[in-house]
């Protein structure tokens, strides 16, 4: 499986990534799910997927190709983010497609996508890309979307993260979101990609990889355990 | 869907269950799904249900059934929990048998209990059974199980729960797991259905159902909120 998570803020975006890959737990791999695509002060582009990694990575590279042989409308010139949200939907279902085609076997193809970013002339937005090639976008309301093993660190999303939250105190929030779904679930792995964007900057340089030797992302698992356990102790006793 | 979890801890066992059932997000009903079979300072057991509202009520019923109509193996003269569980499979699979047989539509039959409890001779014992019917036993490692939509409530589990934990700090645990479900997932819903149970002591009677109003589990929900705030807080500042 695989855990992202992305969050459209006051201040701008958070994009988090882990990055393991697997089919049954005996054949696991590494592979990156957070891809960037960039013009340079025009448009920084966020992709990352979970599901059926044939299918993601057959996605990533069509759109990466189309760009490359100037297509008539690619991910690099298309004018807004919803219509790059439209273009992953559209090529996943082809690529869906093309492969369940040859279906032989039970293999599920489907696949998710977060799609977010700025394009000059936009605000920053944030689409998540269904299986089935709909879409839908964040907003202030619901300021935040996971796809793949989600549920895990859901809860401590939902406690933390508003619309207003700081970009740095939200991307310490998905960090443990992180470290929640990693404790509880072999499945999720890391290094994880971790990337801030801050608004209007067209700056896709926040772009972090955090492995197990990472000395902030220990700390912070600490403190996290620490403060958890301290709080938990601290309950008033039960009266039932 | 429904959320249950149970312990088996050194000092004797706690189970906990809410009450929601649905068929999609219209058709919400309440339903018990903790249910008692007790034989006065003999046996205790305690039989919690996910699944398929049809074939987890039907396999209550004849539990019942059986035990009222002296069949040869019952829920109350079966010499072990180990026995227990294997009826509870049993019947299991001929009820999934007898209802898939029909099969008119993609409907999913499946159910899994958590069967628990004590009866004289042995020490407290928990089985997690399977759709299939089969069952695993909870040991010292893994003195937890939990059926239905687990994984919001898991992480906190994970953290705070060992074997020795004592029975009321564990019950506070499950208290904070199921909040977290339920502020995560609508499918999950109060009143909860929660109950401690005494090693050795054949008793009941510590069987609890928790509303909206329970002044307990509110204050209980707000100091966890208050901690996890205060915590997340005082987490040190990012440094990627």
């Amino acid at each position: 499986m695989t855990y992202c998570v992305a969050m459209r803020l006051e201040q701008g975006m958070i994009f988090a990534a882990d990055s393991r890959t697997n089919a049954g737990v005996d054949h696991i791999a590494t592979f990156r799910k957070l891809h960037r695509f960039e013009v340079d002060g025009e448009r920084l582009v966020v992709i990352m997927s979970a599901g059926n990694l044939a299918t993601t990575q057959s996605v990533l590279s069509l759109l990466r190709q189309r760009a490359r042989d100037a297509a008539p409308k690619h991910i690099l010139n298309v004018p807004s983010l919803y219509d790059i949200a439209e273009l992953v939907g559209g090529i996943l279902r082809e690529v869906i497609d093309r492969d369940a085609g040859q279906r032989q076997s039970g293999v599920d193809f489907g696949s998710s996508f977060l799609v977010g970013g700025q394009i000059r002339g936009e605000a920053p937005r944030l689409f998540h890309v269904y299986p089935a090639g709909n879409f839908i976008e964040a907003t202030v309301d619901t300021p935040y979307f996971q796809i793949g093993e989600s549920k895990y660190g859901k809860p401590i999303i939902d406690r933390v993260v508003d619309f207003r939250l700081p970009l740095e105190q939200a991307m310490k929030c998905a960090l443990i979101s992180f470290d929640s779904t990693i404790r509880s679930n072999l499945s999720v792995g890391l290094p994880l990609d971790a990337m801030l964007y801050d608004a209007d900057s067209f700056d896709g340089s926040r772009h972090y990889n955090i492995d197990e030797h990472h000395a902030f992302y220990r700390e912070l698992r600490e403190a996290w355990s620490d403060g958890l356990r301290d709080t938990f102790r601290s309950l008033p006793p039960l009266r039932l």
